[in-house]
């Protein structure tokens, strides 16, 4: 029985992985291609790798939304097979995976499937590679293995066979005697996988993942309302069963339940009826715009020269020291930087503040008392401005202040000695990544949106070599404020998910260049990213070789594209420097696992 | 707006509970029946520390099953109903909720369900008592409000009305405008929750919740017999996507990887016609059969004297101290326990081996070899028996000897200077829980299938006061061997969840009694349990006076009855004596919550 192994299965880098393999006696392994992208070695270092430690490299994979496309997208399929196909080359990995269309698909017909594979096949033939169609369960068109090779049988050629894979066809029920029927010869590669019978069936969901209002999905403030206005007179009361809250401080879970039933009455004060609304004492909370901007983060530790040295690299300008605190201001654009050395004895450098710019300061702090939520403590003497903040789940202070009608708001003037501010391509913060705890983000996500009005996007996981980070980001309605809240593997110490500022810039690759010539190293991408680049977008070599040169992330998307760059992490803190080009809203989550490797790398 | 909220949603005892939900400005709460049982306060203690703490006691629930049964099954239910409604009273709640039946509803009539809801109504109104009647989402006939509540209307009862749950409703999509055509002041009680919209839509249990062949429910060995026979001779590859292997150490799971693939192997080479599995030389491991049953348990500390003050008083016999090693040796009838002191220096008693009579101890042993498991060591003279064992994933050492034929196994003779063994009413060891890491539980499970032959029940979740803690059970074919796997909540320390050892008594009655005389004291039951068990079910007022006398717990199914108790913990281990009465094949699954909540007190 000759063994193989997807590189996905397990943690670690690809180097990693394959010494794992090997140590195990697997016979080789499958290339999973995110894997290859985050690796710092070359293709043929791979190879040479996987030879010294008698691994065979067995499969490329995977090769997604090839066939079912019309024939402008089947072009674009093509040059990007090729480019897949020279790597291959490079790695001496004779058979891809191509798993039947999820996004592209627009043409729901054997025929044209069976062509695009045949033509797909002759391709690769060139390059003396085999192509294994797979159906993945959930294809467009394309779900079971029967269809996937009654299509490989039409496209009939040398170079095309199936993948079978137990999980796609046994996790569909599918009868898979019908295997039976297909030559040897013609099955390019089987992967196995067993799993558990799953389903969320309604009680499952009702017992393990129920939340607070205003937590999840529900429209509760109909559904109170409606009760509401019958006359019910009884108690409102929550009954959530949920794993998290059942194992953690049962003081803390029921203030947090407390303030989900305060914002549950505002938002039905708001819905229903006066006379219902009043009948109930259901009272509003203050109203609350959200905040318009970031008007400052703060990085707390016993030494923040580092963070000094990298902010001066990056073209920040000192704005010197505070009156009464060692606090020292760094400025470029709008976008303000607080180096707090109080009280921060043994700390290393990590983010312990935001600021928000918000419209009416008074109306903040009005709603954030009536939400209980817990406040902040800055001291600070007669001749300051005030400072009002609260403590959000997960520790960081969140502070609100009037935002200024222009120039420098109030409190910067509190800063002494420091220099004028010099120009530099970087206009403000574009975002705050926060790490939360894993039994912190359901209070988080209600602290935030309850008590600021930022709205909340769907979820979306990013693979990292120590396991999948969740993702959830919250935002002000004109995107100025955008903070993703992360969730990484509870095997992770904290340390090892560092929290992040983004500054959006209005040239990245100027700042890239001007701050390398004041001697700042950002984090070292792989060349296997850029070559990725290369065959996923139709960019000139130059362009690509520009970004390959200054480290640069790069992503694009139906809405404009995303240049950026990272900082080395200081402490439990790293910086971004993200320029955004037509309405590109996202976060480049493509290369997100690229960069969770290379963090990972001494 | 009055709130409140179930005790369920938060963690802790009861009293803990609703300290904290009286910290929160709660203005009442929900009363949920397990916490209650596993209470040590009487009900007036309860009701006493709401009043004292400003709450009210809004709801008692759930009482469930009630309607929509025939009439031999409705008497029961009024006599059980009769025993909560008086427990009520001494709570001083008004209202239960009654929520549609799931378990035992053989009925599906509106009329029935009617008409057994407004006799129970008479029945709760000559107790002051209200019925809140809920649909449950996944009632077995009754799922729907709207439903509920035209049975509510039938039923024209003033003390029936309707419970509605916003999770119940919403999760199923139900519109719920028609709540406006309901009567508020028919509208009892309301539940809140939010929660997320999710299902485990085929993608996301491919994405996060593959296994390794062995581990889940797919049958890969037709599966893979099915691809053999068509001639394929490319490898056999693993594909498992799995958020747990993502984060925990690469070599470990590669190696736990390539047994699953040597077990599916040993499976298609069972199933497969010779000629396939010799052409891919799929080879066969070593057959073995189950263990016959528990050859020994050991307990390692630095210290085990107090483990030899509590078996002596339950009436293990000393057989003495081993030849060459400071470790001891206690049994009573074929149930054998081993102290072991030896390099044991800082450790806390715990459970660090149990040893399986097998028939074939070398067919055993050649299977594991096969297996490539890694191997526990332990040093043996000439004139001492051999001991083959294993490393199961959680570290506990696994042994295996031939069975002895009759009497003594052969190594107990290795014991010197012990007394003679007297007779006690104690068989064997019953079964032996492993608490295990949550990263280690697919791993342990395919070693005790792969590697024993054991077999595996499905899980289920039993509530403690700090979480959820989930069981599988191995066991052998005739039951000799059974194995409670536990994975507890990832925020509970290890010394938290101790291993537990039960032994099969004769008489535990009897034992109970000549333990106590002995000056052993059971781990501490409360009050509200034996109550329960009095409404739940039909004994004899003495014999639910014994229970409580002897701190007995009690379960009861259609296959027999289940009496036990248990030991106080000692370092990491505790243990417990049980008298299975028929075919009883559980583990008294009602009780464990109540025993968790006991262990957590002082």
């Amino acid at each position: 029985m000759r063994t193989s192994m997807a590189t996905v299965c397990i943690s670690g880098t690809l180097a990693d992985k394959l010494r794992a393999c090997a140590d195990a006696s697997f016979d080789g392994v499958e290339v999973f291609e995110p894997d290859l992208l985050a690796a710092s070695e070359s293709p043929e270092e791979i190879a040479a790798l996987a030879a010294r430690l008698g691994l065979t490299l067995d499969l490329y994979q995977p090769m997604r939304d090839v066939e079912g496309v019309d024939e402008e997208a089947f072009a674009a399929v093509l040059r990007r097979a090729e480019a897949k196909f020279r790597l291959m080359g490079r790695l001496g990995i004779d058979t891809v995976l191509c798993c039947s269309n999820v996004a592209t698909a627009t043409v729901d017909d054997d025929e044209v499937s069976a062509d695009q594979l045949r033509r797909l096949g002759d391709l690769a033939q060139r390059f003396g590679i085999r192509i294994a169609f797979e159906a993945l369960a959930w294809g467009r068109f394309i779900d079971d293995y029967r269809r996937a090779w009654r299509v490989v049988q039409q496209a009939d050629h040398p170079a095309v066979g199936v993948c079978l894979d137990s999980f796609h066809i046994l996790s569909r029920g599918h009868d898979p005697a019908a295997i039976a029927d297909i030559p040897g010869g013609r099955i390019f590669f089987v992967q196995l996988a067993d799993a558990p019978r799953l389903s969320m069936d309604v009680l499952s969901w009702s017992r393990h993942h129920r939340l607070f209002p205003g937590e999840g999905d529900f429209d509760l403030a109909t559904f109170t309302g409606l009760i509401a206005g019958t006359g019910y007179d009884g108690p409102w009361s929550l009954e959530v069963f949920n794993d998290t809250f059942r194992q953690t401080d049962p003081g803390r879970t029921a203030l947090h339940a407390r303030r989900s039933l305060r914002w549950l009455e505002d938002a039905v004060a708001r819905t229903a009826p006066d006379a219902t609304a009043s009948r109930h004492d259901f009272a509003m909370l203050p109203d609350s715009a959200a905040p318009s901007g970031i008007d400052f983060v703060e990085v707390k530790a016993e030494d923040t020269s580092a963070i000094e040295e990298l902010l001066a690299q990056l073209g920040f300008t000192s704005r010197g020291r505070h009156r009464t605190k060692p606090v020292t201001l760094w400025v470029a654009g709008a976008a303000r930087v607080v180096l707090n050395e109080q009280h921060a004895r043994g700390w290393p450098p990590r983010l312990a503040a935001v600021g928000f710019e918000v419209d009416d300061a008074e109306a903040v702090d009005l709603r954030m008392r009536g939400l209980r939520v817990p406040r902040a403590y800055r001291r600070t003497y007669a001749s300051e401005e005030r400072l009002d903040g609260a403590v959000a789940p997960d520790g960081t202070e969140v502070y609100w202040a009037q935002a200024a009608d222009e120039g420098d708001p109030a409190w910067v003037r509190e800063f002494e000695h420091g220099e004028k501010q010099r120009p530099a391509p970087i206009s403000r913060v574009d975002h705050v990544s926060l790490t939360q705890p894993w039994h912190a983000i359901d209070e988080a996500i209600l602290f935030y949106t309850a008590g600021f009005a930022l709205g909340l996007d769907s979820s979306t996981d990013v693979p990292g070599p120590q396991g999948l980070v969740a993702s959830r980001v919250l935002t002000s309605p004109g995107g100025g404020v955008r903070i993703p809240l992360n969730v990484g593997p509870p095997v992770l110490a904290d340390a090892a998910m560092p929290q992040h500022v983004a500054f959006a810039c209005t040239d990245v690759r100027r700042l890239a260049r001007s701050s390398r010539d004041r001697g700042f190293r950002p984090l070292q991408m792989p060349d296997n990213y850029y070559d990725d680049i290369a065959a996923r977008f139709d960019l000139a070599p130059a362009a690509v070789e520009e970004l390959r040169d200054l480290h640069l992330g790069y992503d694009r998307d139906d809405t404009g594209e995303y240049l950026h760059f990272y900082t080395r992490t200081i402490g439990e803190v790293f910086f971004e420097f993200v320029e955004r080009v037509d309405a590109y809203a996202g976060y480049g989550a493509g290369t997100a696992p690229v960069r969770l490797t290379a963090q990972g790398r001494r």
